[in-house]
């Protein structure tokens, strides 16, 4: 049986979904068929060769065997995973799942969920409110921003806010997303202190940082409710590979396991995320081009006189624009992709190759004279 | 750090769990290095060198770009999907996920979660509850069985149930796990007209079922609230690849994009799964001779004087034994393993190849002499 747009709409309306459903939209950034693709702060550079074939020599070695479900407690992987971040991890403080957003999820189901509280402080990733109430637990949008920087995430600010709502997960994202800063460790710690549930620092772009920028790892010894999250989808160029993971006290993979789907992990994502790691220097070798294309940015758009964020991430989000809806459509009307992530006069742009950063700056020029 | 059991357990006390986690242990199999696997309804069969060689190949067509996302909508692979089933379906009535518990969860995240209540038959698929109650659905453990077949779920039977309990969500599994008899759909029908909530039939092990046994995809047409759910982990030998998947109306693919995590399927899931689909004869020519050997444990149990349930899937479920833990033992003694499903006087025992069955009724013939 094949159906229109409205006769599928018409049965949706009928059908038995949950109410904080009705109305809702599928999340997800446009997947347009552009040249220049700016807007989901995907590694813009090709896997190179020789991870290429890696990869596909680890597939071979699993093929044969595809007919058995994968290894459930996905050891070698974890052990691969705590290898690479270092800070003396053990495999037993590593999880995984298909991207982080799967990793965050078991998070909320084990500390979360049904007659629980996250909070999150708002401008930031946006699939943290979602993925809590997808689950069913409650959400405040907590807030950031001084007087002197409207998306700064202050120590005061962080910790007034915890003990007023007192939540069981509180989220913390540095470098933030959308505006690219990365967090004082004295804001995670306090942050630590003053709550009694779990707290999540995702730190998904943590290989783009600026120099001196300590990782939350650092403040794991001791503190048995702090999670930091991570991703291969970024600085690894394996967003297409879905490997998220997480580094925690053992007893919180403990509390994960109760929780996760069983063999979550196929035996191809474990090796493909597996080849990914054993050839970590070759794919983070793009990391230091991304960077100065993303300070060239920076730069010029401020230059453009549009007030960058201060960024330590793979993108920068920039204000200034009378209107930020009709600069995205002039962008992707000269054939550049970049995010409008619903913060008024500002978008969105991820720092490509030196040739896609060129298209998009002279893009921007040239639709600020539309 | 590294730590000990009992220190992680003192730790995971103390961390804010969910209460209902409290005191649970991880859902799964033991994973044993055993030479006769019979436990987790595997497909015995390696994967041919032909299917190989394509899996491979997929992949490699995919390396070079998995520095983007995948396609969200995997709008191939439900195309293939929809080929493979058969019945006019068409590709926007086919969703997919890591594993058909994933598809489960999608489906309980949009029609069940807190406030409602999902309706299974014991014993069925023990993962139903677990998918259930893991997202905040109440479950209710109803009953099957009559005087003559403690296993069977007769039409009234089920009517009853669902007329009292007034499930937001019913599942019924045809063939049954663990008892592996597949359900007349007179019962589905039936179900169908009792409910005001969406109804699931999990066919995991359809493509196994004896000649004449219909599919609950022949009831789609103007049920709108029927969801069919399939597996490539059973008859397709790609229990490793994690590829499950579901056939309904257009509009309850709408309701489950409302819930699913964006990008939830990876590239290299994606092109493992089609490249397996693209084979789907050569991968299904073991299902004959799996039903052979299904058939030929039937048999041979009876004749020990253990009584076997019908089947129509790639296991055997037997009683009659005195201490069906025991026998579990002398059967791992004897290298091999099976399962234990936690119904007294009973194992269940997957259809492997001809060697491995001899082995299995060698090694059982030889535990009841213990």
């Amino acid at each position: 049986m094949s159906s229109t747009v409205s006769e599928r709409d018409d049965v949706l309306s009928r059908l038995p979904i949950r109410d904080d459903l009705r109305g809702k939209v599928p999340y997800g950034a446009p997947q347009l068929d552009v040249a220049v693709r700016l807007n989901t702060n995907e590694n813009s550079y090709d896997v190179p060769d020789e991870v290429i074939a890696a990869v596909v020599e680890a597939v071979r070695r699993e093929a044969k065997h595809l007919n058995r479900y994968p290894d459930r407690e996905f050891t070698g992987l974890r052990e691969d995973l705590a290898a690479y971040l270092g800070h003396d991890l053990t495999a037993d403080q590593l999880w995984a799942g298909n991207g982080s957003n799967e990793v965050l999820q078991h998070v909320l189901q084990a500390f979360g969920g049904p007659g629980r509280t996250a909070l999150g402080f708002t401008p930031s990733y946006s699939m943290h409110p979602i993925i809590s109430t997808g689950i069913g637990t409650a959400w405040v949008d907590g807030l950031r921003g001084t007087d002197a920087d409207v998306f700064d995430l202050g120590l005061d600010l962080t910790v007034e806010q915890i003990e007023k709502h007192r939540p069981d997960v509180t989220f913390l994202c540095s470098p933030n997303n959308p505006t690219g800063t990365a967090l004082d460790l004295d804001v995670v710690r306090a942050a630590y202190e003053a709550t009694d549930g779990v707290l999540v620092v995702d730190e998904a772009y943590a290989e783009f940082a600026r120099p001196g920028t300590p990782s939350a790892l650092t403040l794991l010894p001791g503190r048995e409710r702090l999670i930091v999250t991570r991703t291969m989808s970024k600085a690894f160029a394996l967003a297409g590979g879905r490997l998220g993971y997480l580094a925690a006290d053992p007893a919180v993979t403990d509390a994960l396991r109760l929780v996760r789907l069983p063999y979550h992990l196929s035996s191809v994502t474990q090796a493909v995320a597996r080849a990914a790691l054993w050839h970590a220097d070759v794919l983070l070798a793009t990391v230091e081009a991304i960077k100065e294309q993303r300070d060239r940015i920076v730069t010029d758009v401020a230059a453009l006189g549009l007030p960058p964020a201060p960024s330590d991430a793979n993108f920068v989000l920039f204000g200034g624009l009378p209107d930020a809806e009709a600069t995205w459509r002039s962008l992707l009307s000269r054939g550049v992709l970049v995010r409008d992530v619903g913060i008024p006069n500002h978008l969105r742009v991820t720092a490509g190759t030196e040739a896609e950063t060129t298209k998009f700056l002279d893009a921007l020029a040239d639709s600020l004279l539309d």
